[in-house]
């Protein structure tokens, strides 16, 4: 019995979007599915009640940081990381290389994996394929990413080539080492925004048979529409009875326009990132509620939203709360953003369902680009 | 109808302690009560519903904060601070006073009032009775205090007794201007550590026949046991069938003894600040959960407690969160202290009730002194 199991339950008919179901060991998840980021073993600002009350099935995990602090054996020590953090619901890990490639600092690339200084405390470390699963196996999620090589945008052609080597390599040797059976591993497809090299990845990684892949270095710098034709190409060369996972990807637009080119799951900093520095998405678009604009407006956040900050809460007091640096502020448009992206892939799922999708899609932008906030 | 009424329930035959009920517009509150501090109109990191949760019957907020930012006439517009910041239950807003004299810059002290920079942008304003019953009718708490002036500790006698005398001064005027019919208005008793001054200001204060009595001035810096021996001596002089509230004060043992010197209310921000640097309060006295001890310590804070963090957290989890900076560290913190605080109240509510109060006491002393965390 395979640790995860993925169902194509319809195809919508204009569209390559799927609607689909993911069965892990903490549970089933109805794709596709945003997953909000918990980087920390904590959606920031929010308990685990919270993040399962806006609509979150799975929420994700980074492995670089947790590595870091409060380390792989506290967690594993804890029972792994749904004890630790009190989440019940699914896990998934990302493998800790985009972080690397990302945060840290002086990193060496060899074969065998990356040496780099800790962002926290510049202390040195070492991450491989083999280190990466470990310290996935002790945390105990439901789904662990293979350890690839995320290349810069823009890179050289052969930048590109040596990171979908690398990342094959890697992949081998991570289904390999791993052991866990009520884990499954994803492997992760790189190739920059070169059409070849994405086709040679995917031929690559999907003949290792994952259960489940990762599309990995996009959303990082190009241009959305290079993002979209390369998804549109990658669709014909992966196997239609996996998931399939745009890694990095959350504003609205991108959501949308990922399923529609057979994404099944995402995850995204960005809504909770936004929250805090004082910006909602709302029907009609983005507002920046720390706005003086916004000191007498006693509307909610967004008039067509029942989440709980909607149901209860002003502007001008979410203004005043984020001017006065109050916490409350943070948590009350964390919650909103959440709701609003969990609540869009809610409907996403029921316009597949009933063959919707374009007419939804038509609708959603011609409110969320109207500026009528 | 006055807007509050006061009932002694029952007196504790060995000690002065008192159970009381005390009714407001928002509701009834049974006394001795602690109020939890929502400075900026939030209880730091928590949700109303979260106050309410761990046992707040009635919040105290903050005239110089709320005054300065947003402004009351914003929270007027909103409906009063109950509607701003969606608490239900009694507010009580203290004068502005205090706060002025220990934040604000560049005092100037006259019969009329106070001239103040703020501690935020550095403008200048004006306070004095007229404008403190002002802006406390705009915010529309429960019960406001009377404007007062609160000397240092330590102070001259020449000091101490121009302050009572001011304060009595003010105490006056501010029953003048004071309308609105759905507040109360307490007087604040002040005197320093002198007890001739502090009778003359109780005889003064009681005079003007207020509905409650703040006892102002105490836990500025002074030993406790002074504070002690000036809440004893006070007792004689306050009417029996009046709330007494000792102002800014909230560790375990001095919401004790003050209970036992006849005290029907407290505010501190201790519970709620201590808690975000990392300190908690459990049954067996305080714990640093930021130190390194902790880090492989999977214990809930309290073992004795059943707080919500209690029920599912370790302390090596709310250490990470701490270390971390993580925003869930602060709030589990946060609910653990008020909840801890808030119980050992209802538990002294309970003594009282049952003529108990002495051997609940030593019980509890034995247990938070013995520091066998």
């Amino acid at each position: 019995m395979p640790a995860v199991t993925f169902t194509v339950l319809k195809r919508d008919r204009a569209t390559g979007a799927r609607l689909g179901r993911l069965k892990t060991p903490h549970g089933t998840i109805e794709t596709p599915v945003f997953m909000p980021v918990g980087t920390q073993a904590t959606v920031k600002t929010m308990t685990p009640e919270e993040v399962a009350g806006v609509g979150a099935q799975i929420i994700l995990a980074n492995t670089y940081h947790l590595y870091l602090r409060p380390g792989a054996d506290i967690i594993r020590e804890a029972g792994g990381l749904h004890n630790f953090m009190h989440w019940e619901k699914p896990i998934l890990t990302d493998s800790g290389g985009f972080q690397i490639f990302s945060l840290a600092d002086l990193r060496e690339i060899s074969d065998a994996g990356v040496t780099f200084r800790s962002h926290l405390d510049g202390s040195t470390h070492f991450m491989g394929p083999v280190e990466s699963m470990a310290v996935q196996e002790s945390l105990g999620s439901d789904i662990a990413m293979a350890f690839d090589e995320c290349v810069a945008y823009p890179a050289s052609r052969e930048e590109v080539e040596a990171g979908v080597e690398r990342t094959s390599r890697w992949a081998e040797i991570c289904l390999e080492v791993h052991r866990r059976e009520d884990q499954a591993v994803f492997g992760i497809i790189q190739g920059g925004v070169i059409p070849e090299l994405r086709r040679r990845s995917a031929r690559e990684i999907t003949a290792l048979d994952f259960p489940g892949y990762g599309i990995g270095g996009l959303s990082v710098g190009e241009p959305k529409e290079l993002m979209y034709s390369i998804l549109e190409d990658l669709q014909g060369y992966l196997p239609e009875n996996k998931p399939r996972y745009l890694m990095g990807v959350g504003s609205p637009d991108c959501l949308i326009e990922g399923v529609k080119r057979g994404v099944d799951m995402f995850d995204c900093v960005l809504p909770t990132r936004i929250a805090r520095n004082g910006t909602v998405m709302t029907t009609y678009g983005k507002l920046v509620v720390r706005n003086a604009a916004y000191a007498r407006d006693f509307r909610p956040l967004d008039p067509e939203c029942d989440c709980y900050t909607c149901r209860h809460y002003s502007r001008a007091y979410i203004r005043h709360l984020l001017k006065a640096d109050e916490i409350l502020g943070l948590r009350l448009t964390t919650i909103h953003n959440l709701y609003f992206l969990l609540k869009l892939m809610h409907r996403i799922r029921q316009a597949i369902a009933n063959n919707d999708l374009e007419a939804f899609e038509a609708d959603f932008y011609a409110k969320y680009n109207s500026g009528k906030i």
